[in-house]
């Protein structure tokens, strides 16, 4: 009986497992340095909690099931509506603000294509209680902090900044109702992903009057923060989203980051709860997906019954960023190879037993080690010793059975020294 | 709308994630160092993979769900049958022995309780490609390791080691028909948790006999191997079975935890695949299910349409194993609390600019650093970093508008000393 993975999922053999886990204790690492604080919740929650804000297209991605006592939950698709949850939880136990970090597993139900998968890893960034572009800014910096440190540079990659609030306003400002907005926002997320001519014509349907749909393309299509108020006449709502977005790009500025950032009108972003500035990393040869994305959410613990309290946040995947620094060589340079410190050889099988001993004590001595299950002979044992990787081979032989002395090779060198066992396990333990 | 966490589950908050994190790193760091290798699956499979070898109990505490295209699916109750199937995919490209652990997420639809959660984290030890003792006790020694790690002694916790093909051997000898053994072996492994009078009941159900009951039960409170043989009157399988098993406890003795190890053949284990050396490690007091079980599981490579490949394994959950360390006083010394290397206090407001500046070194240099959102005075800068354990705060003053000058001010010992600026900066990249 022979059973094949689920499409869109992945088995992590030890190579992979380790690009895996050398991405996500970077991630760690990373978040850590920045001042935030791990959290994680359950893989399931009811199903409900995930119909209250995250948009259609994630709730038509929900992989779901029912418990025993047939109430509907869901495995989660993004962690965003659990941290939502936890907060308002305990929200007068907790300091503000709260800076937290996680790496949950994801599941979404979408037809698996290079970048895509069902099952997926993504680090989040959060910061919750402060309202100002500088908590913008601590995620957009602790996110680039973690592409630098693994070797991209602002010639691979470019953070692409905007604001739901200056959209919504400018918006206002040309006219569009209020009540259209929503609809509108899910065509001009679309705009860099369609032909111009087939966005014009989604706009056209949106926003029929030619002078409107002109006003929108022309503020869709600046580059510089600076010429929104020539476009709107120095509205006022209009300049409050533009001081709040300076904010962000002045502490990105001085937090020496400025070279990687770009004001980008096109970021929209597909989630319904955003409420400010937006952004997504890209790489520069715009090939992939978006590496990552974020952006304001300010209504969202209210709209999960809790208190309204300010919160903004980024989700990067680990499948678009793997793809990326396999592109660029980063990948193999970096992740570390298998390593076992000590391989211990058996030269005179009588010694069976010291080998058990000995190989027990440098592993409880917090050092690595390994041995062959095989009787076999010196260098198949060095064979095998060396398709481990091993960085010394501990040999016990003739000098063992008469003086107590192990032969220590390097296999880097080829070096071999003799040393008297008890030193060499004291040595381990100090 | 206020939507609370699914029963069974938990939501791990900054103090309750350094916990997980603390067993879970060292759950992995005692892998390595006695050899294994990291590896890890989809947390969904297809749902026919876990009704395969699982056992009735497993399967009736799946949560199983489906794809869109109707296939059936089950979150995994467990990560063995994953393992196999990852096994066999690739059984001609990998070395064996194949020492392989994981520490997977599992979901079981059970009734949640002390000690057993709906969802939990599960420490996974393999060993692939080797028939002899030495792997059994590899396992149990390394699991050991661990335990013996993280602070318990021989007078906290005992491993109790029997044998599936002893037992099957003792009850051929005594005359049970080979098809009458799966039923027995369940109600065998109920024995430690019902009153002596239900468990004869019971096993009086499965066998009639009065002459071969009292010899189970003379079998089952055997405490040393050597006692066997008179037993059963030096019958060959049962003899080999001993041999198999005495390798164990050599082994084990010889690795240097003898006086962990006990053999006791009320130990059964509930899964159906067991073929051989087979353990549980229990608290002492025995007031807790066991910290963790295994054994050897020599046909499941073959069952999942593979070749035939000897087997041994082991599985601990969070669950149990986080209460005991916290009866034993053992967690909270231990699991290391949030600390801030550096906290950026901006004594001068008009040193803004610098803060960020120096916040953003200090943290890609590798070195974790925060600063306070609000625009307090220094007392309260002091305080919020002092909330957050900061070991150190950079005071950004009077001394650096002058003279490029940091105060640096530990928060330890209340000490203050005046660093040069770059010359700090400069001192945490080296």
């Amino acid at each position: 009986m022979k059973i094949p993975p689920v499409k869109g999922t992945r088995d992590f053999y030890p190579p992979d497992m380790a690009r895996r886990n050398w991405i996500i204790d970077g991630w760690k690492k990373v978040s850590l340095r920045n001042g935030f604080e791990e959290y994680d919740g359950p893989i399931f929650e009811y199903l409900s909690m995930y119909q209250i804000k995250s948009g259609q297209e994630i709730v038509e991605q929900l992989f779901s099931l029912q418990d025993r006592g047939g109430r509907d939950l869901a495995i989660r698709p993004e962690i965003t509506p659990t941290l939502a949850r936890m907060i308002n939880q305990q929200i007068n136990a907790l300091p503000r603000p709260i800076k937290w970090f996680s790496v949950p597993r994801l599941c979404r139900a979408e037809k698996p294509q290079k970048g895509r998968l069902r099952e997926f890893f993504q680090w989040n960034l959060d910061i919750v209680g402060d309202g100002s572009g500088q908590a913008d800014a601590e995620v957009i910096f602790t996110t680039l902090d973690y592409l630098r440190a693994v070797g991209l540079t602002s010639r691979d990659i470019r953070a692409k900044i905007s604001s739901r609030k200056l959209l919504a306003a400018v918006l206002a400002n040309i006219g569009i109702p209020a009540d259209k907005l929503d609809p509108l926002y899910a065509v001009l997320d679309k705009k860099p992903k369609l032909p111009p001519e087939t966005f014009q014509a989604m706009l056209a349907e949106q926003v029929p009057d030619a002078d409107q749909a002109r006003k929108i393309l022309e503020f869709m299509s600046l580059n510089s923060v600076e010429r929104i108020a020539e476009l709107t006449q120095a509205d006022e709502a209009v300049l409050n989203a533009v001081a709040d977005l300076k904010t962000v790009f002045d502490v990105l500025k001085w937090m020496g980051v400025e070279e990687y950032c770009v004001f980008d009108p096109g970021i929209v972003r597909g989630l319904a709860y955003y409420t400010g500035v937006v952004f997504e990393i890209h790489d520069i040869a715009g090939e992939l997906r978006a590496i990552c994305g974020g952006g304001r959410y300010d209504n969202l613990l209210r709209d999960f019954g809790g208190p309204w309290i300010p919160a903004t946040g980024m989700g990067m995947g680990d499948a678009v960023l793997e793809i990326l620094l396999q592109e660029k060589g980063l990948l193999e340079a970096q992740v570390p190879k298998r390593q076992i410190e000590h391989f211990v050889v058996l030269a005179d099988p009588s010694l069976l037993r010291e080998l058990y001993r000995i190989t027990a004590q440098i592993r409880s001595s917090g050092h690595s080690a390994n041995f062959s299950y095989k009787a076999g002979g010196l260098s198949k044992q060095l064979k095998e010793a060396a398709g481990q990787n091993a960085q010394k081979c501990v040999i016990l032989g003739q000098e063992y059975a008469e003086k107590k002395q192990l032969v220590v090779k390097d296999m880097g060198t080829g070096e071999q020294a003799l040393v008297d066992a008890e030193q060499f396990l004291a040595s381990l333990s100090s």
